[in-house]
């Protein structure tokens, strides 16, 4: 699909789904084939690891100032897991979108609920399934040594996330990968030709009608 | 784009531009290489043509059964284009959306706007622009012999088409006709990835979770 050259507003595009149906790999391909959606960079109170760098992974800090952002309402959506905090800061994703970049956000629908909240209009919500609860059970018992019990928490857990099916825009049966990127692309470069979101659509329009 | 196997509701994919814009040559396109889509049967007073066939290209009626048939509420839109009446029937519309089957309307601004008014979530709006003021005009000019003042007609009334841009969901420009065509496929396939289009998602995401 070939885009115009409009200017347009950047969209966040949000891709969640039960861990096992394939998000980490379509988050890849979108990343690396795509060059107008960017990661969007977290702020985290977890420590840096190994070959990570500050500002490119993560924004790295303490729990004394991810507090104080939460207090002066700098965060479109933020979680603790695990003990440790994840948070979007708004300033980065507000000057990014005015520009035309888009956002890829890996996260799960209490943080999708958060984003909608505060940015409703600019928001794609995109939910991926899998083709079979059999298909999923497979892929959760990769790893040969888990036991039985390992494995059903992760299936409860897969049921859980699965359950807010519908709070999304789309969903796509990730059955085959290839297909499933090409839709979920799609999905993508349909959004970028909203007429809401072309911003360059009123002067365009304007030269047209003179 | 392949489609997953979920029943779905159909969906109306209106298409709109200013003569001269290659609306036909996309609508064409659509309904002979994609196989879900297919041309909305209008009623019309207008007199059978050579070569045409009642309930094929259109459903040939007079202006009795026309006015009647307003009256009794079995249009979606209809509209008088130079003394002739034409309209779409709700009922083959509501019947084909149920079973899947999306349809495609070649029509105007005012037709969109009585299609969206009754069934505002079946309905996509997708608009085509010109690249240039003079792209337009060329292909206005197509024909030799029309005066300037012929071409200037042509022209206004384009403008005025052109100003209702803004009451369309999608704005594609057609400066290339194969991205064009990529760009309004592109978008019905998402459409039809909608959660909300997608009816089988309760049952499936039912079998999953249990």
């Amino acid at each position: 699909m070939v885009g115009n050259s409009l200017k347009r507003r950047g969209l966040m595009f949000v891709l969640s789904s039960p861990s096992g149906a394939g998000k980490t790999t379509i988050a890849h391909r979108l990343l690396q084939e795509d060059m107008e959606i960017a990661m969007s960079i977290s702020v985290t109170t977890r420590p840096i690891r190994p070959g990570e760098s500050d500002g490119l992974d993560y924004r790295f800090t303490d729990r004394a100032e991810f507090a104080a952002m939460i207090e002066r309402d700098e965060f479109l959506e933020w979680a603790e897991v695990f003990g440790h905090f994840y948070g979007t800061p708004k300033a980065q994703i507000r000057a990014g979108l005015k520009e035309g970049q888009d956002f890829l956000f890996d996260i799960d629908w209490q943080g999708t609920q958060q984003l909608y909240q505060r940015m409703e209009t600019d928001v794609v919500r995109v939910f991926l399934l899998p083709p079979s609860i059999e298909a999923l059970e497979e892929r959760l018992r990769h790893r040969g040594t888990d036991s039985d019990e390992v494995i059903h928490s992760r299936m409860d857990r897969a049921r859980f996330e699965i359950s807010h099916w519908d709070g999304y825009d789309y969903v796509v049966i990730n059955d085959d990968i290839e297909a499933c990127f090409e839709q979920v692309h799609g999905i993508l470069c349909a959004e970028r030709l909203r007429r809401a979101r072309q911003t360059g659509l009123v002067d365009f329009t304007r030269d047209l009608m003179r």
